[in-house]
């Protein structure tokens, strides 16, 4: 079957460009002498993670412990729960992993740690801990120096936590390349004062996690980093090649839609809207448009309804008809992977597979 | 269980609220004269719909083949699938229900109609049309008068098909009660006009259907109309009360987070983000915000990453700390309630069931 034949709207992943994407990203940290734990939420599928392990990533990221069960369930180890689980009923699943596979867990609060320790001793488990610090994106994390010290020495007092390192996320790395330079170099300071403080505190910290795709061609500008979890590199998106960190051709991921309407005047209506793109906002570049018709890009993609994407066809040379097959590079791909059960693998225009997106809505 | 003690993110559905909600448009509808086929792309749930047929509705509306799959496999029926369905694949399930039950489609297009023929002949269906025609909102539908006439002409020649009558949508019935009655008074003109056409055609049209949650109250207004296509009202939302269209206490549905951070100075960080609330920007009232934290409404939820939602508190009155439970009201329940695969049903503040999403992801 030929990717114009899939019944729309249909996720589609080329194969050819996703394998270079991966070999790319592996020989990026390779040369940069840092490892590569992927955050899985861009592609919650199994199958891919272990793409990314084959090709030597050290370990796999994710944002819950459902992810984390998918991800186990198919014979995947040594993960980092990259957010600052709280919740009785998550951290006992989550401890029940941690009593068979290498689990690693990024929090910021005392109150965490100690709901986890909790959690851990009374499975008998231990969950590895990396003390969040805010490196300039001002989410998560408590400020690098002395407080993060005291974080991890009471995290060290805990029964069932290991001090394990350091977690960062580099959100604010984003822009033009020159953007992006500059602002890794402002959280290479602040990634230098964490560990400054705990060099003084004689605390040695083993792992010092950063990243993002954004700023992954950075990363060996900031030093004492040992990995990075960049998430989207797997498929890039229209954000990140309006960033210059991908080019076009680099963006693996498309959504095959029909046009379903011309009645009125001024657009084409497609069969793809916020329930399968995903409505977040495109954020670099033009920073309009809620994707990219690869067939008519001089038709922008101006609105979304739930099931219903407006076209603006008025400056295109293209002409719609009702019934054609277009292919849209989505916004933001993490969000509009999000949305579908599965993905249709494409090699050379062909439908050769599907994944199933195991880990999508896995919320908890 | 109290709806605190729930693992979060949980979404959550208060069943007092929602039967009020119920009444309420059965007795709209019954008051003015209507049909009410409410649209279930806003619950997506066999067992709500089940409740809307037992109050009186006359059918259910769907936007997508696999959601009347789903409310079939329930044992629902008299659906209308106000879509027009385009792809082979798509029609061909299509047909397979037309078979076994009353299904109408709404459609704009000669083209999607000539499909749709060719599918319901090949399996000896009978498929029920509605013409599309566009009373204002501009999306799908053609113009009202002779052109909807040729179009119908055309579907009663063609095997398969029956012209039951005309859909429109009152998407641009919007905003405060003046605005909304002002526009629902000029959508009458365009359904006037088309109407009138039909008449001098003396082309019977059985079923005019309009409608949507905003426009539900001035449906009397619009001559001809036989019924019309609700779906938020079932739960309401931010942009439901925020046009006036319902109280705030209204809000069935409320999502259950936990604050996860308050590291960084002037946030909190709950675990609630566009992959539990969706990215759909508030549409009314202040126009801003990602959902209303129902215990602390000073602190507006300013920004959401996947499954991160920022509390601004630098003016809030309330105490936040990290491990505190929280319920969100969100901006657009349709997309919300989209973003997950149970909806925990509570009375009382007490947890006393849970509906499996069953049509969530149904794009096809």
């Amino acid at each position: 079957m030929q990717i114009q034949e899939l019944s729309t709207p249909a996720l589609t992943v080329d194969l050819d460009t996703l394998e270079r994407n991966l070999e790319a990203m592996a020989a990026l940290c390779r040369t940069q002498g840092v490892g590569l734990r992927p955050h899985t939420k861009t592609h919650k599928t199994p199958e891919l993670a272990r793409l990314q392990m084959e090709r030597g990533a050290v370990g796999l990221t994710v944002a819950k412990v459902g992810e984390a069960e998918v991800m186990t369930l198919a014979g995947l180890d040594k993960i980092l729960v990259a957010y600052p689980i709280y919740g009785a009923e998550k951290l006992k699943r989550l401890a029940a992993l941690a009593r068979r596979l290498e689990i690693l867990v990024s929090l910021d609060a005392e109150a965490t740690a100690v709901e986890l320790s909790s959690a851990a001793a009374s499975q008998s488990a231990t969950i590895g801990v990396l003390v969040e610090f805010d490196s300039g994106f001002h989410r998560c994390g408590i400020a690098p120096g002395p407080e993060a010290v005291r974080l991890a020495k009471k995290i060290q007092k805990l029964p069932g936590l290991a001090f394990r390192g350091l977690m960062t996320y580099f959100g604010q790395v984003w822009g033009t390349s020159d953007q992006r330079r500059l602002e890794a170099d402002q959280a290479a300071q602040e990634v230098a004062k964490a560990l400054d403080a705990f060099e003084e505190a004689r605390l040695p910290v083993e792992i010092v996690s950063g990243g993002s795709t954004p700023s992954a061609e950075f990363a060996g500008r900031v030093k004492g980093l040992t990995e990075i979890r960049p998430g989207t590199y797997v498929y890039n998106d229209l954000n990140t090649y309006y960033q210059g960190a991908c080019r076009l051709e680099d963006c693996a991921t498309r959504v095959v839609t029909t046009v379903v309407s011309t009645a009125v005047p001024g657009h084409a209506i497609i069969d793809a809207g916020s329930k399968t793109l995903s409505s977040d906002p495109l954020r670099a570049g033009p920073s309009s448009g809620c994707g990219l018709v690869v067939e008519a890009p001089d038709a922008p993609l101006i609105k979304l309804n739930e099931e219903h994407g407006y076209l603006d066809i008025t400056q295109s040379t293209h002409k719609f008809h009702v019934g054609e097959v277009l292919t849209v590079i989505p916004n933001h791909v993490c969000t509009c992977v999000n949305m579908h059960d599965e993905a249709f693998l494409v090699r050379g225009g062909e439908v050769v597979g599907c994944w199933r997106v195991a880990a999508r809505g896995k919320i908890r």
